[in-house]
């Protein structure tokens, strides 16, 4: 990430970069919700203050009630943790499960934060490899299982990849880790952005408590990403101890940003249905630039990211590099989100495009249309 | 701390429990800081947004500054970062510092949430016991380093006992932490509180990079507990490893509580004093009230705390509990920072004085006097 801002150095005088690399809302949270955070800030002094270790109970009851609705579930607001952001939910339910020298199998091409995770805490990764279709495989899994492995963690709908994993995928997946006694952490940053209309999965329909530990962020639904607030869906025995590994990092998620996240659930269902119709439409509209751009081939899309394979015979790096520097376009290579940072053949790049509109959509595939000085095409 | 709410429910029905367990404000910030933060809320987007992971230049380059004149010495903006909490600050700097089954030497009391942070990451807290005076001795503490010590964190102000330590022993930690190889973490949460006029002592002064990290917190200075913000100083190949753990857990800090404690260092320097002056009179009040209660003894006072040897043949736990039952007074039992939970002999009590103004602290020590049922005075 941070190399890859280094990189903007490079780009092409004159020419305003297109900076397609970032996972993240540019746009600050609605004006309403803006009122109420100050609203709150001057009225409620409690937001200012230290509050519950897991989280305000009302936004965990909250949380609780929309997803018994939105997956035909039953989650209690006692299965319901509040979080600073959804990577610190990540972090935490590792620390529970696993100790160092154990390892957690994660689909490839991955989402580096929790890759990183794993190897600062002496854990291993194991990689498993999703091939063209970029969709984990439950038995290529299983195989993976050693006496070491504590957990899987899944990201739908995906980042980098964008890819929705089917929902009989991800049932096979949480039966896989019942039956072996390790965890399913499933990461669902983005499923306000979903494609599916209705529940994307029925998980929280099965027998779920004592395997899945759910994973969501605010940052995304609501513009929050400066507030630090995400959740953790698992059963009250694995909160509990999250409790206690949360009591003594960040004693309690920020006040204010929790009100805001609640009031924007309360208050901003219509709105979001608009960013999400949105979002969809600007995939369609970059699936459909892609698929008129000569070598350039889209391997799957969703939430803010299309995953498409490039026409050169070139590492993704040297690919991505190029593209900032000859056309002013910043996209992250596809060797970024996989172990080792450049596995042999790999010829992708990923697109943020959640942030450019219609015509910036336009821009961007004249951009990437043509030669890229120095590296030839694929054969 | 959880248990001893619980506590609670044992009070005597009709009596208002005075509660001295917490070290924390009770009150909001003040109102012009509340302001700020509404009008920062409306109009600064970027306060929403995900922001530098070491925490706003603004921000860090204020505290460097003010910390080379607090100090008397050289601090620049990048030996600075900005965590989510001071919490976040010691837990980021142990897991740079330390692997599992290495070394924290920690004077005892302690405070639990470092020992609890040390033990939850298979650290092992290695205790050094402080006597009555309740200042760690550094010839102590080099007898107890060995070859997996990798640190020696000091709290002062102190909590839970309110002892401030003396420049000359915070030297010689300095001193023996570098001669050793060691690092010597420095929690200053309560600087703000210190009787001593001028700087508390002359790390920062000396040859402290590549040994000294200092952590310190906004939540009691400007009464910010809720919106997480702590900070960190080390030199800045030590912070180039922090950006790494901090990017992969929280991303970066709360942007509008960065915004609060910046507007709060620029503008709340007089409103501050007052805050100091007050606390340090109530300190005085505390001192003078538990002088004049037969049996009781103040061990040290300081920041938000007066640790007491309290008058009974009893164990501190029972103490306490006794004391909410038929006084209605929540205190914390000395036990509770003592590895164990509860060493033979420990006969004290934490009392956070801070938030009982002066007729809270007269209804305070007439709730302390006079006997216990139940418990025998000491002999
Ligand atoms: C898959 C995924 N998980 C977690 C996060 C982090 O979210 P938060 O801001 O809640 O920490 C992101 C942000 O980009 C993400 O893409
Ligand atoms: C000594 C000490 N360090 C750290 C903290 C935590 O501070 P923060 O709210 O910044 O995490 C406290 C809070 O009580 C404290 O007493």
């Amino acid at each position: 990430m941070t190399e890859a801002r280094r990189w903007l150095d490079d780009a092409p005088a004159g020419l305003r970069v297109i900076d397609v690399s970032q996972a993240a809302p540019a746009e600050p949270p609605p004006e309403p919700l803006r009122r109420e955070i100050a609203r709150v800030a001057l009225e409620e002094a409690d937001a200012h203050l230290y509050g519950p270790v897991l989280g305000l109970p009302a936004l965990r009851a909250r949380l609780a009630a929309e997803w018994t609705a939105a997956y035909g579930a039953s989650v209690a607001a006692a299965d319901v943790a509040v979080t600073s952001g959804c990577n610190q939910a990540f972090a935490t339910a590792v620390s529970i499960l696993a100790a160092p020298g154990d390892e957690v199998i994660l689909p490839v091409p991955w989402y580096f934060n929790h890759a990183m995770w794993l190897s600062q805490q002496g854990l291993r990764a194991v990689p498993l490899p999703t091939g063209e279709a970029l969709i984990p495989d439950p038995d290529a899994a299983a195989r993976l299982i050693g006496p070491r492995t504590r957990a899987i963690a899944l990201v739908t709908p995906n980042n980098p990849t964008g890819r929705e994993y089917p929902a009989e995928i991800l049932a096979a997946f949480l039966d896989l880790c019942r039956a072996r006694g390790i965890a399913l952490i499933l990461d669902e940053t983005y499923r306000d952005f979903h494609s599916a209309g209705g529940a994307p999965h029925d998980l929280l329909a099965r027998d779920w408590r004592g395997t899945l530990v759910q994973l969501y962020s605010f940052s995304k639904a609501y513009r929050l990403t400066g507030h630090r607030v995400g959740a953790m869906v698992a059963d009250a025995a694995f909160l509990a101890q999250a409790e206690k590994v949360l009591d003594t990092v960040t004693i309690c998620p920020n006040g204010i940003g929790q009100r805001a996240a609640l009031w924007g659930m309360e208050n901003l269902g219509a709105w979001l249905a608009g960013e999400r119709a949105e979002v969809l439409a600007r995939r369609d509209a970059v699936l459909s630039a892609l698929g008129s751009l000569p070598g350039w081939r889209a391997l799957s899309a969703g939430a803010y990211f299309a995953y498409a394979g490039h026409p050169w015979d070139a590492p993704s790096a040297a690919v991505a590099r190029a593209l900032v520097r000859q056309r002013g376009v910043l996209a992250l290579p596809g060797a970024m989100f996989h172990p080792g940072g450049d596995p042999a053949g790999d010829r992708t790049v990923r697109i943020a495009f959640a942030n450019l509109d219609r015509p910036g959509i336009a821009l961007l595939a004249e951009r990437l249309a043509g030669d890229l000085e120095g590296l030839s095409p694929r054969g």
